[in-house]
């Protein structure tokens, strides 16, 4: 069978994890396929914490129902998006595309007031929904990535955002936290979780092929 | 370099397509890693359509700005959200679990309750950003497993989505569109996009280690 869709159906949302640290290299390339992961007009309207710190987990931890996860993984990966997003944010992105591409930032002006006229459109509630899902395929893209490299992971919505906001000092950062990734190793012993069949929809009931 | 990053850094959002059709195969574990994509609670508030006709992608062209990917490209696929979620929806996921793992559907009630406590916190306009985001889990890991099989996808956000909806007659299906993943192959001689540099912020600018 295929390596992705094997490991997919290898991983689970696991809830007990052994301790073991996940190897450098690992980390470093579920990282590296986050920051490939695409957004909209390539913005990238998130941040993501990265935290190994055992203090600060337990912080965490407080926030999220005392799932065990959190301290028992090797990683907890915590996706905050921009409170909002300005002129200066669009204006910075385009610095970068100037940067990469070694155009000048001028050329640019057409792509900047199309993203400015999608940024417009939306209410600031409706700004940070729209930040929100691009950080949901970045964590699609590193759970699938976490999968290839044999990391348990497991994505997590189960916390009070404005206490997690609190312990990251969030807002002082212009940002707000809206879903964790834990990485580590499944404790198969103790996670009555690690021999469930894994439920999905049948493909008949997911897909309508037209 | 691991075969994931080459791939991630070979993917780009395609703007042309070259008209040529996707293995069946390929298909086939693109919409299986589509279809193990995890979602809150396993719950999946979604469908896929997957789509080949070439008159109802021109009727979805027409709702998108008339980008070309939609009839360049070999299938389009539309992410539709429910436009509720309701007790019997979540019944009906019981009822799946149950059905998947062999155990009586009255021993699922304590699950049953938790998932309804967090869907009754949410308002209506909360119930589809929620859906909205487990859709665009689905979408990060369908883009990865195409960029595995070598396969060209572009995410698309820009489509008038009451039009999409009625071009596919989703509101009499409790169906939103939500997000578009065009597939297909690349036309390089065409795309403009197809040599720019990839524009991604530096490790040190996303990530805030802890």
């Amino acid at each position: 069978m295929n390596t992705l869709i094997t490991q997919l159906n290898w991983r689970y949302a696991t809830k007990r994890m052994n301790g073991k640290g996940i190897p450098q290299e690992k980390i470093d390339t579920i990282l590296e396929a986050i920051r490939l992961a695409p957004s909209s007009y390539g913005l990238t309207p998130y941040k993501v914490f990265v935290i190994t710190d055992m203090e600060l987990r337990k912080k965490i931890q407080a926030t999220a129902w005392m799932q065990p996860q959190i301290v028992e993984g090797s990683h907890v990966l915590v996706f905050a998006t921009w409170d909002t997003i300005t002129e200066k944010n669009v204006d910075d992105y385009m610095k970068l595309v100037s940067d990469t591409r070694g155009v000048p930032v001028t050329t640019l002006d057409g792509f900047k007031q199309y993203i400015m006229g999608t940024v417009n459109g939306l209410s600031e509630e409706g700004k940070v929904t729209w930040a929100a899902k691009q950080a949901y395929i970045a964590l699609g893209v590193g759970l699938t990535a976490a999968a290839l490299e044999e990391v348990d992971a497991t994505p997590m919505e189960g916390f009070d955002p404005a206490q997690l906001d609190e312990v990251l000092n969030l807002k002082a950062q212009g940002l707000k936290s809206v879903v964790m990734l834990t990485l580590g190793y499944r404790d198969t012993a103790n996670d009555s979780s690690a021999g469930y069949k894994k439920v999905r929809r049948a493909s008949k009931d997911l897909f309508m092929v037209k």
